[in-house]
């Protein structure tokens, strides 16, 4: 213990350090081969080595290979740099080192106000017990569908985790175009199917379709398939598109369907400048999907499912029987009965320290900074001669892509396809591709605190230097 | 960035600080009121705070109530106490932030290195790709599942996958009465049904009987309901006992079905002293779930799972279709594609810190000394008069029971169901309990490098002051 007692100070230091440089070096850079083979090839040692030293690995050998995220020019996926609250309580978090399973200490205790801020914050409402921190919003659907297919069969007098799912008749979910992929990898996990899975077209603004939604659902029942759950996105990973959700809510409720919102990154939009309106029916939700390590920034993993009965996720995970139930000291009982994760770190510790250290205000901030700073780029895209805003920018992501003069409309394809890696490459900006309704785009997210408008000139230009790079 | 620069260092020295003053205090007290009303019921705030603030908070507030298992004479479930490396890369993990998803940077490329030493460590063969880290056993044995299901049923000609699994015939699966409960919930989770997981009985020493196995494997067949896994344990939770792995792989290979090895706790007992020939079979598996953070230390969360054939969990969970897939620059593809988590933490930094830090020879130090400790136990309990083995020592787990002179047999497991909460409450050590072929059992898991045989001793007084609590 004195070795961590001294070099423990070391380490906080080197990642305070990087994380005030960071933005001094390149975005992201390719790894350089010796370091590929350390990293990659080591051989097990078979005498340990002093904690002093591995920091020095540490320093040279890992830390000049980050994702990017931590640099305000990092525009891609929806990977956000580290809150210092959460960086900061990370080996306290890990001296600790509590199973948040359950039983009677800090860690599970936090975890219950971590649960209940993240649902204030976002204004859905909140029983005690109705929520979990997961490792993301992917483990999140996961909890969130294995609930909505428990309760489902329920009503029809089944206990699917006795029975399977042979006997039954299949059960048909809802789905937007731009859904995100967990969500068809939890109906997969689930054993649902993806031939059961209904991808409802989106609008011009890339919003789900209501009336299809309601032609679909139809045509199930005409089928004879039962529809048993839609899933609404508070923020697409493409555009940041909010679907209607009021309006998919009341259909929900007209069909008995769950309602279950991907608000995993988009749901602290609701904290936007005249935002609230957008995200009208929210509240309605049987479970919402939100992470904390996208838009809050809490450090890598943190994810939270909210319910809106907590004795839903208890009757598709317990095994305590019912009857021994309400014995337990704590009406609650475990964490562990509300999801698959036996052993759970403590990842409160984590959402608790940044939601202390930024409070509502300071959240609110970060939200409307980078929601403005969003709303600057797709300015400054449709005011460009040379590039097309594909979708309105209603959160902090913005679709867009590069048509240079004097080149063919039909290679805009190919070259937007190979603009984002070029653009890495390049070092001085990270941005990532995909394709909105067919068509090759850019799409830059904004979620750094530091990034400014300077920086949104930086990554156009990049683009355009890219595109040269190609002949463009 | 510099209110870290000066908070982190503090942060990390409270960390160290609370790691060397444990052994000092209460293994575990129950946390007081006010502590606990602050703990769950504080307001969300609206305004920031200072992180030396919460630092503040962190000392007063949450560092008194640990769970309990950074202490020598914790013996409770399965949870060690965290390695000092694993704490001091904690924050460098936080600050770095990537997601371990996939992609070109420092965090997937140690991964493949970690996995690659854990495979080895126990004798596992391993080839790139297969395997990667989760957040436990529990999210390990989900993949190992998803992954022999998406195999059984592409040999019947089907895609689970896009199927689902409502039109198939049920797939049965295998596992003792004394297997971890997290195999239940994951076939659970899958929709394959509990109606289907057979229980095999256990020998004397609570080893799955294998004649029992090919009995209920007949059953089935007969029945026409068709066999597809097996999952044996190696390092029960109960009682650390390891199951025949060779003769189950036998069995398994005569059947067609699929091997998983729950090695969650128990396969790093391999190191043990003279442990090998008891482990023979491990190697056969075609999937093995294994915990860096149960024996190894690995701060929570670490787990792992490993399998015979990297294609394996690749064909149950990537969303890349295989045309696609040899594109890629580096051919494995995104960890991603092997599980259902998308966003992944960088685990991989606290497992390759830990390992270098105790190298080979340190964690089978580890594993002797803790191992050597529960033998000297279940001697202490044999030799006293007053307590009583209930199952061979054979990893790191005793399990006994007390026995007080002069008190009726009959009162036995009412006396031996209330020792652990009593226990608990005291202080002075930390034990639970469970059943064993329908007793109530005492077990003590040995998992801290400091427990010293004076521990031991202590502990068995305390089971007895405890004990006289009750008037035994
Ligand atoms: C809208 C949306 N939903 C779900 C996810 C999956 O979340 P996670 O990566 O935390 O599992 C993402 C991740 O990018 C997302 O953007
Ligand atoms: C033998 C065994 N298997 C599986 C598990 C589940 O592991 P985890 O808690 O990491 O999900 C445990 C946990 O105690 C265990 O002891």
């Amino acid at each position: 213990m004195s070795e961590l007692r001294e070099a423990g100070p070391a380490a906080a230091d080197l990642a305070a350090g990087h994380l005030s440089s960071v933005a001094a070096g390149p975005v992201w850079r390719p790894v350089a081969d010796a370091d590929r083979s350390w990293l990659t090839g080591q051989p097990l040692p078979a005498a340990g080595r002093p904690l002093a030293e591995l920091l020095e690995d540490v320093r040279e050998r890992v830390l000049p290979y980050p994702m990017g995220n931590g640099h305000p020019r990092f525009f891609g996926w929806v990977n956000s740099p580290p809150s210092p609250a959460g960086v900061l309580v990370a080996p306290l978090a890990a001296a600790l080192n509590p199973s948040c399973a359950g039983g009677e200490h800090a860690g599970v205790l936090l975890e219950r106000t971590a649960v209940r801020w993240l649902a204030e914050l976002v204004g859905f409402p909140h029983r005690p017990g109705a929520g979990l921190l997961t490792s993301g919003a992917s483990m999140a659907t996961v909890i969130a569908l294995a609930t909505a297919r428990q309760r489902a069969l329920r009503a029809q007098g089944h206990d699917v985790r006795e029975t399977g799912l042979y006997g039954h008749g299949p059960l048909a979910l809802y789905l937007s175009a731009e859904g995100h992929s967990c969500l068809r990898k939890a109906a997969e996990l689930l054993g649902l199917g993806t031939r059961h899975l209904r991808t409802v077209p989106v609008d011009a603004a890339f919003r789900m379709d209501t009336g299809a939604l309601r032609r679909l659902i139809a045509a199930d029942l005409a089928a004879g398939v039962r529809p048993f759950l839609v899933a609404a996105s508070a923020g697409t990973v493409n555009t940041g598109a909010v679907d209607p959700l009021a309006e998919i809510a009341g259909i929900a409720a007209e069909h008995g369907l769950w309602f279950h919102v991907d608000g995993a990154y988009g749901a602290l939009g609701v904290l936007g400048e005249g935002a609230g309106p957008r995200y009208a029916g929210l509240e309605r939700a049987d479970s919402l999907a939100l992470d904390p390590h996208k838009w809050l920034g809490v450090p890598v993993d943190a994810g939270c499912v909210l319910f809106r009965d907590p004795a839903g996720p208890r009757d598709a995970f317990s095994l305590v029987p019912p009857y021994l139930r309400d014995d337990a000291a704590d009406a609650l009982g475990w964490f562990s009965e509300y999801g698959p994760e036996q052993t759970r770190p403590f990842r409160a510790l984590r959402v608790w320290a940044t939601l202390s250290h930024l409070g509502r205000e300071g959240v609110t901030r970060l939200v409307r900074h980078t929601s403005r700073l969003a709303r600057t780029l797709a300015g400054m895209v449709e005011d460009a001669g040379d590039f097309e805003l594909l979708a309105p920018a209603v959160t902090s992501v913005v679709a867009f892509r590069h048509l240079p003069a004097g080149r063919a409309p039909g290679a805009a394809d190919a070259l937007n396809e190979a603009i984002p890696a070029a653009v890495q490459r390049r070092g001085r900006a990270f941005l990532t591709g995909t394709r909105l309704s067919g068509t090759a785009a850019l799409r830059a997210c904004v979620l750094h605190p530091e990034t400014t408008e300077a920086d949104l000139g930086v990554l156009l230009d990049e683009i355009r230097a890219a595109a040269r790079e190609f002949g463009a």
